[in-house]
């Protein structure tokens, strides 16, 4: 029998019990992938003592991070600690004790990618990081590998699940957000703290990994215009549904003559389209290449077993030997000028979707539709259902709401517009503005 | 600069011209990926006085597979010539002058892959073929790669393109099942001969090359029930759309506890699930792994440039070594026992949808229902309209269409039941009968 390769993995919890419990459960089937069995030779964890669901020797735990880089028996080193500190002191730790590692830490990466590509090259080291983006999706591969002959023009994505869940729960049950958040909370789709997943950072890091890969382009994740979905209530989805939409947080990217542009925000999305029909815990990317055309792919982006099927591809890539070829040839990864190429807060040219909280007396529409006249923003289709109707989801000072769906106008326009309404004696608190996502792009 | 890898390309058609097309438009965009320049050292054409769309300079031309398999500069080799003969001599000489072997022939592999797998084996070579299933959607590497620490459960595939641009066709404009095949021949979407995309025997060469990854299974493509689109009709269409479904030829491969369940047949399929929603000359392929769950890929299956670029990313995979480790470690292409699972024709419990041309008289419907009582077989819903309402597309001998949708039950009872009515003196012409694929299964 061929000998076996003993890994180490740092980090037991859901998604390290995953990969420990595929391991066993699937040894065979992975050892003909593989081409030798896979063993757990170590594992790092904070709390030695604490009782898990998955069962390891006793005798392969411990909490010192050296246990595994010193251990010159173990090849490959699986980092499943999430954050950015221990996670990045300890990727360090291994790579320079030369230690392959896989990996599906994302804040990580957006953070420190390049300097830690820099040093696994250098160490002649790969980083494997196909769970670190849409789960179970082999987007990482999709993009590295499978469309490799392709220029990239646009990624397109639902890339956070949590989210998606909260979102799909709003529309189908009518919820409201709090109680749809409870709901993704009670049933391990959300953490105790969701903001990074809800406020949209989650997402954002995701995209800036897939652009760094898709375009060659290293965009810090901080600078990528960015919203989440905690401002949104359920009458906003109950508006675009009445509009034929649906409402998805959507990661996009795309290169145009002036350059990159990037942004992570909720959009409207016609209903029966891909993006709109990825309902709860999925994930979902569209790529366009310029010799493949439309790509698209969907798959549970969260999750233990998901993200561990990603994970232990990556470790039996590292193990072939797959995975230092594509991360040796990858370029992108390594390119001194990647960030060359400025992010571009283009212009959008696109439908928009405006609640705004209108006073409820005379004279109040004409002076919003004139506004948006003198903006050069027509108007496509309107909503205005009568107030009284509406019954106590409006309080009596929270205005009449006025949905609107403009023609495709300059995103600019729109904001100057906004901007001018919301500042006017017409409008009791602030509007919602979201772009339309042009379905024919989808 | 590094050196440049010389390689040769056996066969300059449609796909052929597209990958010398990609290799030179997008040639830097290809270094940095495979680490160097890729250039097409050599060409082999059945003709070499043919005038070309692409331009091959004129001296790399030659019409003898052994200016390629013969020159010792050249480790790479692509063969995109359709058909089983000359295609398997020339991958055979190929690979036995120590050539690595690109090819998009889904025929040659089907017929013979065992044999042919085995001496690349032999020979220490490769054969990468992600180009012969599903053109650019990369379903090979995802199931050969990506999903390989999943036991796959099934796989549902869109995986003629042919054939679903004519029902899609026939389904939005009305046409018949002639002129959408016309249409699809006039825009380069069905060859002047048709028949092996819309019997079947397409897209069941390709499910049997995905059980092969998938299941390590080979079963020969003949033995897999088949029956294409070619004896569809539009009121078939018309009928399953008012009852909610799209009829697609669906390709199925799933295990079971009695072993292996293969077809490919045109089935219904909900309207808004994945498989309806794919148009056109659009694949798509639904896989369930046991880890994963359920991943869902859509993109363009055919077509000159989403072709080559699959191609040109196995000649990348090739270049860079990553097509050799794949190649040698996924077991499956090389156990010897890899028929030792039998297929089963297992009797599927599904909802069927018959269309049965019963004459227009007294008691029929009693004696066509009290048959299907009889094999137990209970109805969900029905349509008959009024023959006289039809209108010219109904012969006054072709008797009036009776359309039943059947509560799950028995496929091979229905068979019967069918074998039964179409025996019987209260129909006239032969009965359709159709799966309905389980929509929670999609």
């Amino acid at each position: 029998m061929t000998k076996p390769v003993r890994i180490g993995i740092i980090g037991l919890g859901t998604v390290g019990s995953g990969v420990v419990r595929l391991l066993v459960e699937s040894a065979d089937h992975i050892q003909r992938h593989a081409g030798c069995p896979i063993v757990v030779a170590k594992a790092v964890v904070k709390d030695v003592a604490k009782v898990r669901s998955v069962s390891v020797p006793i005798d392969t735990l411990s909490s010192d991070i050296r246990n595994i880089s010193g251990d010159p028996t173990i090849s490959v080193a699986v980092l499943l600690v999430g954050g950015l500190e221990p996670a990045r002191s300890m990727m360090v730790e291994l790579l320079q004790n030369g230690k392959d590692v896989v990996t599906a830490n994302k804040a990580l990466l957006a953070e420190h990618g390049p300097e830690l590509f820099a040093l696994a090259r250098t160490q002649g080291r790969s980083i494997a990081f196909e769970a670190a983006v849409a789960g179970g999706i082999p987007i990482v591969a999709a993009i590295s590998e499978c469309l490799a002959a392709n220029r990239i023009e646009s990624i397109r994505g639902i890339l956070n699940g949590t989210s998606n869940f909260i979102l799909t729960r709003m529309e189908e049950d009518g919820s409201s957000y709090a109680d749809a958040l409870k709901l993704a909370q009670s049933k391990g789709f959300a953490e105790a703290d969701p903001s990074m997943d809800v406020d949209g950072t989650d997402a954002t890091q995701k995209l800036a990994i897939l652009s760094h890969l898709a375009f060659g382009v290293w965009v810090p994740w901080a600078e990528i215009p960015r919203m989440g979905i905690d401002g949104l209530d359920v009458d906003l989805l109950h508006y675009a549904g009445e509009l034929g939409y649906r409402i998805r947080l959507v990661a996009v990217a795309s290169r145009g003559s002036a350059g990159l542009t990037m942004r992570v925000a909720p959009a409207l999305v016609k209903i029966g389209t891909p993006l709109a029909e990825t309902r709860g815990a999925y994930n979902a990317v569209s790529i366009v290449g310029d010799a493949v055309g439309r790509m698209f792919f969907h798959g549970l982006g969260a999750g233990q077993m998901p993200t561990a099927s990603a994970v232990v591809a990556d470790i039996i890539d590292t193990v072939v030997g797959r995975a230092a070829i594509t991360f040796r040839t990858t370029g992108v990864l390594c390119d001194p000028d990647a960030n060359a190429d400025r992010i571009q807060n283009m212009d959008a040219h696109q439908r928009h979707f405006l609640r705004i909280r209108a006073s409820d007396r005379p004279g109040v529409l004409a002076k919003i539709t004139g506004i948006l006249g003198d903006f050069r923003i027509s108007i496509a289709s309107m909503i205005q259902h009568d107030a009284i109707e509406q019954g106590a989801s409006i309080a009596p000072d929270a205005g009449v709401p006025l949905v609107i769906m403009t023609h495709a106008c300059s995103s600019s326009d729109v904001a100057k517009a906004i901007e001018a309404i919301d500042g006017s004696d017409v409008v009791r608190g602030r509007s919602v503005c979201l772009s339309v996502l042009d379905e024919r792009a989808e």
